[in-house]
């Protein structure tokens, strides 16, 4: 089916506030939530139902999305709709204790899982890329990417900076369209951040959307101000236009050894997202049309230096981290720095303890369509967890900074134990009517026990399990058996087809006791799967947690 | 731990009777499975925890298996254990309609999907291969391959020759492991075999089981005594001690047109499988030893002169297909056989149109250990559907011709609506007490809606969907929503690591209301998936099917 602005037109805004349009809040929950993924303000690209993340869609075409519609209005309380690949095939027989909708995206018979045999199957109208929380309709924005890099900080500011970055320097490059978040991220963890970021233009979108805070041509400039508000403990963020090795040169120049250090240049492409040093942007911009091969080559040189500066800054003491951008495999398989492996990368270093934990990009989202409800929600959480100071200090400075996209929402990292806490008290409200309407609660794939992603979330595993995917398909089924309203199976979503698989759950809470023994069920177990998984790998961070809920199956069978 | 004749004797025998030593009949049933699929008569290599096909395992290691006992026999009615490519992995709440254990085996991201990288994890203890019904304790024995070459039969003599293969002449090759089965099959069918089989041994292995009627060393004799029996519409089976080309080249030579052709060497191995012709069994035996390259030569050249003539046996009238040994693709690739792809594979052609109507290898076993069980089941069976004389001829053989391995267990095909018919019944037997113990309903993962395997089950499909995996995903999923007693999703079972994709389903008939419930339920949806997977890829009898049993979405949202 051709997609035209018609179909986009056609398709209506979100449905919002009290009424249902369905026969149950939870096909409701979905309804709004499909709608919600293909919002304006919240896809990148609605009339190809493109949502984020490459092509990744949230239906298959027109036709497939209208059938879903079709079918979740038509759909009873004791029956699943399933889907796949982003078009529904078949509504059957359950009961009301099960998920409302199943769906698989992008699964291939892995000697077949590759782009070419892929786009293939997706142009004879056969697959959909899913992407992470696309295909799975519970995408909330930008919001997710912020929190995402508020949370790395956050964990860098507990191991090593007493749980604040207050008095810190931080320094970073790269102000794109997920660097961009960093210096966010970094003041509302207190800290000052020095980026470089070689184009102008990148900088002054993120003054514009107040991501950043100030903005200068000189390093030397940058470097000052940078250490006043460190000295005076200041959270600022500073933007430097030049590029990364000259800012980090005059900093090993000076003798100025930065706190923590990272980056976020596009270093995984080398022609495309990474600037030469010793040239303009414009230079850059022709050489890059006009002779491909040098570009990549002088790409690569500055890389090589790139790294071996932040080797020689984190031997003076900076806590330095790749932040998944592949800047160190560049340097050490293109260019021979043997040892660019000696800084680690982000999510072994600040994700995995978090995952130990059992902790996660926990999100839901207010069903009426009003803000106030989220800021119900804020308060709650607020009180719930008094003693989680960097959660704290997320809710408040979410409330001023973030700006909502489609359906008002939130996310924060919450743990084995917490997110249950979370859910019932959610559940609380809307039983109370404290919230207007129900309030969805879902989370990203990107989670402690639902992906294996060997280049990413379960790269340099303690066991070497990085490619066992058993985990994510438990998952899916322990929150299918567990009575999540709804739960995916998606491939290839993150770093592309062949290189992950990963599971994502949604519960509604809608007020009634029913929902409130699903929620206390699901919300232990969908973390209890990481906990697992990092305790099988070995882990003593998930040994403790497993300890404390009481996960460990040889304690509980040697008792 | 290291696998020692010790442990399994550790073991000891699988539980039967109507004594429980869990805390419930679906706890005990997996109990009861788990010990069957490892029973000395039942498992290839008990003491390596081998169940069957190559090194499909039942549980990761000893240490596992015990593992996995105790938790079973700890677990309460509304909790579920999770098993990760067969060791256990963790325990969690759930309810009563849900599963009890849920398996996920040898499931590896995509692009680490071979066997290289899954034999390093196996060595490193973190995976194992669990084949189809090895790591989903649902194996019965040999029963199964009887079952599906009599079923593959079945559907030629329904296409071909009114549902009967009585006064046909059916000529194959091969009667190793598998192939063995074939005279079996197709006397039961009430047709004539006449088999060609290199090696004398095979054929008396298979004259002492009774799978085989006759032998001789003379292809005249065989095939004068074949011909015999076609004229008098007696059914039997002749092995004949030649290569499988001099069979075929006496046929061509006295103009004699088999009904029927097909082979079951083991083409797809040259060099251990395949016999090249003009040399006796000594004389290949020594040059696979002394010169391998040479023997793998002459097998390749042999198999190109054996399907070229098949080719001319099916220009003359010969119904021809290749049984999945691959022996067309090795004419094909190797030998440039350029039309060997003219006979289709048995998949397309006989299992396809079986699986479009939802039908697939349905299976019981008696967990009394009393095989009167299943006699009794047998009758109700037969009670049950009158009119399907396929199953009549097949379970009234079996009860003759078969020997139960470990648990009496049944095998037949059985489609959509029939299989929950067959499942409430048994749980009628239960409830009344005509059986003495629970009945566990299980399924080959080889079924409609449960597997993608380009090169087998999905190979060809009518859309060009054969790698989507979404299939087994979805049934997996909706089996768990169901409330199926254990559910897994595996990887690699039958044409190994990286080429499939499959989901396992067991369900007990216990004899309670919920039990009648579940298996309403899940009997149904189990083989709607593959209706519903065929409907989508645009084949007819699907269609119909789909409508008899009003599975289709867009007929019921368009009402
Ligand atoms: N693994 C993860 O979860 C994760 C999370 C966030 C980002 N990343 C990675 O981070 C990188 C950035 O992502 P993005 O979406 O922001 O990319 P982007 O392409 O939108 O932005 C990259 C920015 O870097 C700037 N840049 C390039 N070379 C430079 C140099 N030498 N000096 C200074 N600035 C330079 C560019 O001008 C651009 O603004 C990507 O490689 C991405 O994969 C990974
Ligand atoms: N796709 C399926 O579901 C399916 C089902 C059954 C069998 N198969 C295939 O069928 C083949 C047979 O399986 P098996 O387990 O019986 O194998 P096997 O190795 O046990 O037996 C093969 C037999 O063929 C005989 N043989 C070899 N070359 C011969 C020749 N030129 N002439 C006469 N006899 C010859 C051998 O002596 C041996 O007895 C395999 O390739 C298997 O993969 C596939």
């Amino acid at each position: 089916m051709a997609t035209t602005i018609t179909d986009i037109s056609k398709k209506g805004k979100t449905p919002t506030g009290t009424e249902l349009n369905t026969k149950g809040w939870i096909q409701e929950a979905a309804l709004r939530m499909l709608y919600n993924n293909l919002d304006p303000d919240v896809a990148e690209r609605p009339e190809d139902l493109v949502v984020y993340g490459g092509t990744g869609k949230a239906a298959r075409n027109w036709e497939a999305f209208d059938l879903i519609v079709k079918a979740l209005k038509d759909l009873e309380e004791d029956e699943t709709l399933l889907v796949q690949s982003g078009k529904p095939v078949g509504i059957l027989p359950t009961h009301k204790d099960a998920p409302r909708v199943l769906i698989s995206n992008s699964m291939l018979v892995p000697h077949w899982a590759n782009w070419k045999n892929f786009r293939e199957l997706e142009a004879k109208g056969l697959s959909m890329y899913g992407q992470m929380t696309a295909g799975s309709w519970i995408y909330i924005g930008s919001q997710g990417i912020v929190q995402g890099t508020y949370e790395t900080f956050a964990e860098v500011a507990r191991q090593h900076f007493n749980g604040t970055l207050k008095g810190t320097l931080n320094v970073t490059a790269g102000l794109g369209g997920m660097g961009g978040a960093q210096p966010l991220a970094i003041t509302m963890n207190e800290g000052v951040c020095l980026a470089a970021e070689v184009e102008e233009w990148r900088i002054r979108k993120r003054l514009e959307t107040r991501y950043l805070d100030k903005m200068t041509h000189s390093i030397e400039e940058g470097i000052e101000w940078a250490l006043d508000a460190k000295a005076k403990g200041e959270a600022i963020s500073i933007g430097v236009v030049c590029n990364a090795v000259d800012l980090l040169q005059a900093l090993i120049d000076k003798n100025i050894t930065p706190d923590t250090l990272t980056d976020q240049t596009s270093a995984h492409d080398a022609l495309v997202g990474y600037f030469p040093e010793d040239m303009s942007v414009e230079e850059a911009n022709v050489l890059r049309q006009q002779d491909p091969e040098q570009y990549v080559s002088r790409s690569l040189d500055t890389m090589a230096h790139h790294v071996r500066q932040m080797l020689e800054l984190q031997k003076r003491g900076a806590i330095t981290f790749d932040y998944g951008n592949n800047l160190r495999g560049q340097a050490h398989d293109l260019r021979g720095v043997e040892n660019a492996f000696d800084f680690p990368g982000f999510v072994p270093a600040y994700i995995r303890p978090l995952f130990c934990e059992g902790k996660g990009p926990f999100r839901w989202v207010a069903l009426s369509g009003d803000p106030e409800d989220i800021r119900v929600t804020d308060e709650v959480l607020l009180e719930l967890f008094p003693e989680n100071k960097s959660l704290a200090r997320w809710i408040k400075m979410a409330q001023e900074r973030i700006a909502f996209q489609g359906l008002p929402a939130r996310i924060c990292w919450l743990g084995q134990g917490e997110r249950e806490i979370a859910g019932l008290a959610f559940n609380k409200l809307v039983r109370e009517g404290k919230v207007k309407a129900p309030i969805v609660i879902g989370r990203d794939h990107l989670d402690t026990g639902s992906v294996a992603s060997p280049n990413r979330e379960t790269e340099a595993m303690k066991d070497g399990s990085d490619a066992i995917a058993d985990w994510p398909v438990l998952n899916a089924m322990i929150n299918t058996a567990g009575g999540a309203s709804w739960v995916s199976l998606h491939h290839g979503g993150g770093v592309g087809i062949g290189y992950s698989i990963h599971a994502g759950m949604v519960i509604v809470a809608d007020g009634t006791e029913e929902a409130e023994i699903r929620l206390k069920r699901v919300l232990h177990n969908d973390p209890a799967m990481g906990v697992l998984r990092h305790l099988d790998a070995g882990y003593d961070i998930a040994a403790d947690t497993a300890r404390k809920h009481r996960l460990n199956l040889k304690d509980r069978l040697n008792k």
